[in-house]
C-alpha cells in the first residue's frame, strides 16, 4: 500500500465510486486512472442511505483534494455493490418498445413494483438459479440512485435533479414464479442474489445525458440485449417524476428503469433461460461492467 | 422518572416492547402492568434488523431480571412503530375467504407483493390521504415480525420458529393506483405513512396460538372489519414457509398476513373511501389498539 496524491479524476475527468473488499466489509474506494483503487475507508464509513442524505458524495470530492490516501491494487480484490442496502428498490416495468416482443402491451403509464432491497449484491458474484426454478432470466438496467427526497415532482427536471449517480443494475427474474404463481410479480423478482449492481457509481453530473448511453449484455458470449436508453418509453427524469406521485423517494433508494428486448421470454422455444454454469457479462457505457457466473442455490 | 424494579411481566405474564418518543428518536421501552413504561434506552439502542438478528429479544429478558431502569409515564407521550424500519415489508393478497367480496378469486396459493419499508410509522400517526387520491383503503392485518433467517423451509414448524414476534400492521392501500393504474400493486401500497404499525411487539412464544385472534376495525367507530385469524386462507406457519422458496426472509423483515373482509373496496357503491378528517380505530386481542387520524398530503 502506498500513499499516492494521484488524481482520482484522471479518467477523463470522471469520479467512479466503488464498495471493495469481503461482502459486508467492503471498503469505500476511488477508482484511478491507471486501475488502483485510492482507499477512503479511514474518512468514510460507506455508501448507504445516510451517506446519500448527508451530501456524502460533495464530501468525498472535498476530501479528494485535501488528503493523500492509500492506494490498494484491484488485482484479486472482489468488487461489492457500490452501495450497502438500497431504503428501496423500485422496478419499472416494460419501459423498451422491443419487450413488446413478450406480448406485453406498452404500457400508458409505468408499471410499478418492489423489489426486496437485500437481493443486492456485487456485480461479478455469483447468481443463484432458485431452487426448483426453470425460467430465471437475465434483464440489463439502468440503476437510478436517488440523493435527494422526491416527492409529487412536477417537472422532469426538478426531477433529475434529486439523482444522485448511475450504475449498471442487473434485473434478474423468474419468469415462472413472476407470472404463472399469483399475478403479482413479488415472488419472481425478489429471490436471493437477484440483482447485481456496479461496479461503481458515477455522479448525476457526470452523465452528459441518461438518455443516450448503449447497453449490451451477453450470455456464454451470445450478445442477447443491444440497446440504448435513447429508446426508453419513460426516461429517467420523467420516471423520478411519476414516481414521486405514488411514493416517496429518498436518499440510498435504488430505480430499476426497465430492460430492453433480448430477454429469454421473448426467444423462440425453447427459451434459453439461464442455468448454473452459464456465464452473463453485462456493460453500459461509461458504467463499466459486470461479469456473473450462475449457480444453484444449495 | 423513578427507578423501578416493578415486575415488567406483570401484565399477564406477557412482555410488550415497543418504542416511544419522538419520531426517529424513540426510546426502546416495555409497558409494565400498571400502565407506566420501563425505558431501556440506556442499554437498548434500537429494535432494528440487526437486534433481532443478535438476540434482542433474549437479552432483553436478561435485562429485565438484572437492572432498574427508569420508568417513565405513557401520558402525552407519542408512540411510535414497535421496530425502526423493517429490512423488507412483504404482503400477502387475498388471504380471508370474505375477501371474495371484492370480486378476487380465492387464490390457489398467496399472492405475494412487496411494500416499501419507509411507510412504517406508529400506531397512532397521521395517516395521509394521497394527493389525487379517492379510493384510500383500510385494512387490519396480523403483522409477523422475523427473527430468524428463513430460507427453503419445509415444514410449517421450522417456519414458525423463524417468528419472532407479533403485532398490529394496517396495511393502508390506495385502490385506484393499485387496480387502475398498470395492473402490478405497488403503486398503491407503498404512499407515504401506509403502514402503521405497533403500538407494541409480543414475541412468538407468548402467543399462544396466531390462528386464534380475534381482529376489528372501526372507521368513525363504524364496525367495519370483524375476524379472526381463524378464518386464514393460509396460516402464518404456512406463509412463512412458502415465502422461504420464493425469497429468504431475514431478522427484521416484516410480513404483513393479508386482511379480511369488510374493505372499503367490497362495500356497495358508494364505497366509503377514507378521507382527510376520518378516525380509524384497529384491534387485535392481546396486541393492544391502532388509533389514526387521515390527514391530505400537502
Amino acid at each position: 500500500m502506498a500513499k499516492s496524491h494521484m488524481d482520482p479524476m484522471s479518467d477523463g475527468g470522471v469520479m467512479k465510486l466503488l464498495r471493495a473488499g469481503r461482502a459486508g466489509a467492503e471498503h469505500v474506494c476511488v477508482l484511478l486512472g491507471d486501475g488502483r483503487l485510492l482507499d477512503l475507508s479511514e474518512a468514510v464509513a460507506d455508501v448507504d442511505p445516510a451517506f446519500f442524505a448527508g451530501g456524502g458524495i460533495e464530501r468525498i470530492r472535498g476530501l479528494l483534494g485535501a488528503h493523500g490516501f492509500p492506494t490498494v491494487s484491484r488485482t484479486g480484490l472482489r468488487i461489492g455493490a457500490p452501495m450497502a442496502r438500497p431504503g428501496k428498490i423500485v422496478c419499472v416495468g416494460p419501459n423498451y418498445p422491443a419487450q413488446a416482443e413478450t406480448g406485453q402491451p406498452a404500457p400508458a403509464e409505468p408499471v410499478v413494483f418492489l423489489k426486496a432491497p437485500d437481493t443486492v449484491v456485487g456485480p461479478d458474484d455469483e447468481v443463484l438459479v432458485p431452487r426448483n426454478s426453470v425460467k430465471t432470466d437475465w434483464g440489463i438496467e439502468l440503476g437510478v440512485v436517488i440523493g435527494r427526497t422526491a416527492r409529487y415532482l412536477d417537472t422532469v427536471e426538478e426531477a433529475l435533479a434529486c439523482v444522485a449517480a448511475y450504475a449498471i443494475s442487473h434485473d434478474v427474474s423468474e419468469r415462472e414464479f413472476q407470472l404463472e404463481r399469483g399475478g403479482q410479480w413479488g415472488k419472481g423478482t425478489s429471490c436471493e442474489t437477484f440483482n447485481p449492481l456496479g461496479p461503481w457509481l458515477v455522479t448525476a453530473d457526470e452523465i452528459a445525458d441518461p438518455q443516450d448511453l448503449g447497453m449490451r449484455l451477453w450470455v456464454n458470449d451470445v450478445l442477447r440485449q443491444d440497446a440504448t436508453t435513447k429508446d426508453m418509453i419513460f426516461g429517467v427524469g420523467e420516471l423520478i417524476r411519476h414516481l414521486s406521485h405514488f411514493m416517496t423517494l429518498r436518499p440510498g433508494d435504488l430505480v430499476n428503469t426497465g430492460t430492453p428486448g433480448g430477454v429469454a421470454l421473448g426467444q423462440p422455444d425453447p427459451k434459453p433461460y439461464l442455468r448454473p454454469g452459464d456465464v452473463v457479462r453485462l456493460e453500459i457505457d461509461g458504467l463499466g461492467c459486470q461479469r456473473q457466473k450462475l449457480g444453484a442455490a444449495w
